[in-house]
Order: structure tokens, then C-alpha cells, then sequence
């Protein structure tokens, strides 16, 4: 087999250095700096021919720097022969944009997929992408790994007496399901509607969480409106008390204020995204995914089955 | 034919205001602003289907975002079935990294060239690439402007009693030989070399200078080390004063101070690339390729050969 490479560009060079580690492997030599009028330089600094190249870059913000300096490594790879190409992203930017809304809308998480393709990656390996159907955006093989495990088993050690676990909205019924199998635990769903045009949002709750731990997952928090209401709704009809957890912290704009000063006891993320300094804060445990990644690249590049590792 | 449309992104709104009114039409009703996330979100706001539409966009800095806003707008027009999608690039970023000067470098200048393709450009109009090649990187068609007209018929309002046309170096001598020919003036190269390594570059001066004023001509000038350093070596040799101009004012890094700080008389610049307030010093002159353009793009639209628009 060709030798396997693992490169890390700028949006999350501590997580690939754990995913590397935990390959047994070093980081592959390589530089990406900017020039002084802020075009993106990248300099491998060894040989990569014949290699499979496995880049570890999350397209977190400054996402648009981040998906140019992906592309371009694409394509200094592409030019020095690397035998494949593998991109390793734990979060998918864009993948909000996955479908016209409304008129003349972009599709940009497509248009990801595409750029992505042209540049030349040969397989792209992705962690609870926003919908699955991305996955049909490639043409190349997906590989598409799941936090849920490492998330419950975070909250199984916690060994909670009565829980309910709680999707924030219809779209995450499924991973909320998935979640209460691992933890033998019912669901429940804020099913939240708007009574008539201009008028406040009413929370109403399916599911019966009177008294018990509730757990809210959901797969991104971004500005953190949604969930933060959702655990006042739920102490307000009597949860004992409500924890949160989320694969991508994306954490822009008011999140932070907006956590701190919610009922949420603990907000259990991944670091598919690092966490900037001002982020970091005693309510947010951080769970790493370096394992589940570098297990993830090992059997890829040996040609064995990844689902063993979520189902 | 197919009614014709301009919109701007958000990197020089005020040139693609200029080119619509010059046209006789309005900018079409688009917003591009960003979500707290940071990602591009595009809304475009009136229907394209059927047009020819035209997206004016220098992927300047911030560079990154910027191709990334032109990229997204692509997708969006595509969708909305617009008839043809026309690029108007006035400045084409990452054009410098157009060859593997080194092993492993990426070739981004056609990366780009790809991306625009793939998103769904039909066609591109740029002016004074930094190098001609770059128009075969492309499978559509390319209009590609020049900026020597524009900066020559400047110089020849001044009337100067002796000129002669400087090039900083051996890639731009045939840029300086165009304009040159329209100022009936002579030509003159800076011929730097390297005595051996490690040794302080010299600054030979091919031609005659001696009493004259100079010009020197480039295409991009960003830090303005070249610019600058060929102004003193010019004046040191006995050039009576020294003008400077080009195309694409990138200006980064300590290139206003140099150029303050340099023999450079007057700077004449385009606003292919608009000047951030803290770049406008009185040394400075800015024209605008803004009719330069709407005639190329008034042609286009009605299938008329643009070369005689700098021939
Ligand atoms: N980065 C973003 N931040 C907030 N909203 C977004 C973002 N990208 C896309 N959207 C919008 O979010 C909606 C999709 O979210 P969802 O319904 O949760 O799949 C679409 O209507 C998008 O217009
Ligand atoms: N944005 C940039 N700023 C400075 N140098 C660059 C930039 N992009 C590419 N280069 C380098 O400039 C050289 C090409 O410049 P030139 O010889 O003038 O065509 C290549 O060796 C590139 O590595």
C-alpha cells in the first residue's frame, strides 16, 4: 500500500496533530502563510509522490479562508503526484446552504462539494454533516462518521436516575433517537409554531420531561437562540434540570452571553471546531474526536468497513 | 437579444456603479452580506432568467472572501437561469502563482480559472493580466482589456519635452514598448542582477536616461520594493525626474511609505483595485477604467470585436 500522510492546514492544526499521534505518524512538513497582500502561500516541504495524502481542515470561520487555503492544497498535492487525495473535514461549512429556500438562492454547500471535486480530492471524510443528503453532492466516495457515541458515552458515565433526550427542533428527531437507544432513554420534541404571521413563536413540548434530566442535542450551535430558549422552555414545564451537547460548536455572535446566562447546567461539544480563547468557558466541556477520526483514516487506508466505529 | 444586467459584489461597488450608469442601466438589486457565522449569504433580488448578465468583482483583498462572494453569485445566477454569466474581473487575484517556480507549488492562477468554470463563468473580461498565459487557463471565452491607452494618453496631456519609458524588469518590457510606441518615446530596462549569492541586487540600466523624464511602467505594484528602488537607481543615474504607473494598485505591506519616501514624482494608478482611504496620498493619481469597461461590455453584448478599444 502507498504510505499514508497526514496534513494540517490552519483551522484546526491541534486536532490533526492528536489525529496524527494516534496514527503513529508526524504531521507531514508544510507550511500555508499568507503574502503581503494576503494571497495564500503553501509550501510542502516533502516528497508526496505516490502518497495517500489524508488534509485535516475544518471549514469553520474565517471560512472562506479556510475552504481557499483547502483548494489550493488540493492542488499542490494534485501537481506533485500524491497517489489520493483524502480531505478529513470535521465540519463542513456551508452546509446550512443545502437547498434553494427561496428563489435565486445559491446552493453553496454544492457548490462546496464541487470545488472540492475540481480541485482534485479523491474522498472526503465528514463528521454528522447538517443533512446527509450532502453526501450526494460528491461524486467521490464519502466516508461520514457520527458523534452521537462519543457524546453519550460522555453523558452514560454521568449515570443520570430519569432522562429524556430532547431534539430542539423536527429536523434532529432522528439524532435524538439515536441517542436515546444508546442511553435506553425516552425523547422528547419542542415542536415550536407561530400561532399567525408576526406574532412570537409558542414552545410546546411533545414528550413527557416532568422531572427528569433533560439532554438537548443538536448538531450545530451556532448563535444559540434556539437551544438556549428551548432549555428555559423546558424548566419552565418542569425538567429537573437540562444539559446540552452538539457535535459543531460553531458559537458566533451572542452564543456565549446567550449560554452563560441560560438554564443550561452543561454544554457538551466537540472540537471539530477549536474553541477561541473568549469561548472557553466553565459550562462547555470539550470532547475530542481525534480517536474516532485517526481510527477512521486507519481502516479507510486499509480498506476495512468504518461503520463498525457508530453503529 | 437577451436583456442585459450588471451587478456588483462588494469589492469596488463604486466602479460597478460607474460601468452601469455608463451603459445607461442600473445595478441590479442584490445584497451580499455575511452571517454571524461569516458565511456569504447572497440574496439576489430581482429575476435574471433569460439575461445576460454581467458580475463585476476584482478579487482583491480580502481575497479569499472575495472569490468566494463571486463563486457563490455564479452558483446563485445558474440557478436562477440566467441566459449567460459574463465575469468582469479589473483585477485578477492570484494571477502571480500562474507556474511550479518551485517543487510543490500550486498553481492557483488556474485553480481559480477552474473554480470560476465549474461554478458556471461563460465567459470572462479581465484587464492587464500578469501574464498573457493565463487566458488559456480558461475553456470559455476572454475578453482581455489594456490599460496602456488609459495611462498614456495621461502622461501625453503633460506634454513632457524629453520622456523615456521604463521598465523595472525584463517580464514588462513589452508593456513598456506599447506604451512607448504611443507616446513616440524610447525605452529603457532595469537589468537587476545578482553578482554572486548572497550579495546585494544591482541595478544596471539598460538605455539611455540621462536628462530625461522617465516613466516606468508595470502591471501590478505591491509592496512597491521594485517600483521604488528602480525610481532612485533611475534618478541616481541621472534621470532629470520620475514618474510611475500601473494598472493594479495593490499597495500592501510598507509599499504608501516607500513610495512617499521614494524619488517617484507622481504615482498614476486605475481603480481596478479601489484604494482604502489610509492608501490616498497626494503622490497618487487614480484614473478609472469605468468607460473602458462599459464600452468592452456594451460591444460584447452586441457582438462587436472589442480590439479596437485599445489597438
Ligand atoms: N451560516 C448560516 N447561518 C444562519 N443561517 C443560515 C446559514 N446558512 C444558511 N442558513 C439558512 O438556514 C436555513 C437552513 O437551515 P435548516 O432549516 O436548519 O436546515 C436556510 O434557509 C438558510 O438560508
Ligand atoms: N501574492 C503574491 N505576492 C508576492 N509574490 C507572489 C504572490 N503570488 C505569487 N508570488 C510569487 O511571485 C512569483 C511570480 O512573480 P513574477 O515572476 O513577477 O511572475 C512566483 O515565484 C510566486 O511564488
Amino acid at each position: 500500500d502507498p504510505a499514508l500522510k497526514v496534513f494540517t492546514l490552519n483551522s484546526n492544526p491541534s486536532l490533526a496533530q492528536e489525529i496524527a499521534e494516534s496514527i503513529g505518524t508526524e504531521l507531514g512538513k508544510c507550511t500555508v502563510t499568507s503574502f503581503s497582500d494576503g494571497e495564500i502561500q503553501i509550501n510542502i516541504e516533502e516528497s508526496v509522490r505516490g502518497c495517500d495524502v489524508y488534509v485535516v481542515q475544518s471549514t469553520c470561520e474565517p471560512v472562506n479562508q479556510h475552504i481557499m487555503e483547502l483548494l489550493i492544497m488540493i492542488d499542490a498535492l494534485k501537481r506533485a503526484s500524491a497517489s489520493s487525495i483524502n480531505i478529513v473535514m470535521p465540519y463542513y461549512g456551508y452546509a446550512r446552504q443545502d437547498r434553494k429556500a427561496r428563489s435565486r438562492e445559491p446552493i453553496t454547500a454544492k457548490l462546496v462539494a464541487n470545488l472540492l471535486e475540481t480541485a482534485g480530492a479523491t474522498r472526503v471524510v465528514m463528521l454528522d454533516l447538517h443533512a446527509s443528503q450532502i453526501q450526494g453532492f460528491f461524486d467521490v466516495p464519502i466516508d461520514h462518521l457520527v458523534g452521537v457515541p462519543l457524546l453519550s458515552d460522555y453523558f452514560e458515565e454521568k449515570n443520570f436516575e430519569d432522562v429524556v433526550i430532547v431534539s430542539p427542533d423536527h429536523g434532529g428527531v432522528t439524532r435524538a433517537r439515536k441517542m436515546a437507544d444508546r442511553l435506553k432513554a425516552p425523547i422528547a420534541i419542542i415542536d415550536k409554531r407561530r400561532p399567525r404571521p408576526n406574532v412570537a413563536e409558542v414552545m410546546n413540548i411533545v414528550g413527557n420531561i416532568e422531572g427528569k434530566t433533560a439532554i438537548l442535542i443538536d448538531d450545530i450551535i451556532d448563535t444559540a437562540g434556539t437551544i438556549t430558549l428551548a432549555a428555559n422552555a423546558l424548566v419552565e414545564s418542569g425538567a429537573k434540570e437540562v444539559y446540552a451537547c452538539c457535535t459543531h460548536p460553531v458559537l458566533s455572535g451572542p452564543a456565549i452571553e446567550r449560554i452563560e446566562n441560560s438554564n443550561i447546567k452543561e454544554l457538551v461539544v466537540t472540537n471539530t471546531i477549536p474553541l477561541k480563547e473568549e469561548k472557553i468557558i466553565d459550562k462547555v466541556t470539550v470532547l475530542s474526536v481525534g480517536q474516532l477520526i485517526s481510527e477512521a483514516i486507519t481502516r479507510v487506508h486499509e480498506h476495512k468497513s468504518i461503520s463498525v466505529l457508530f453503529d
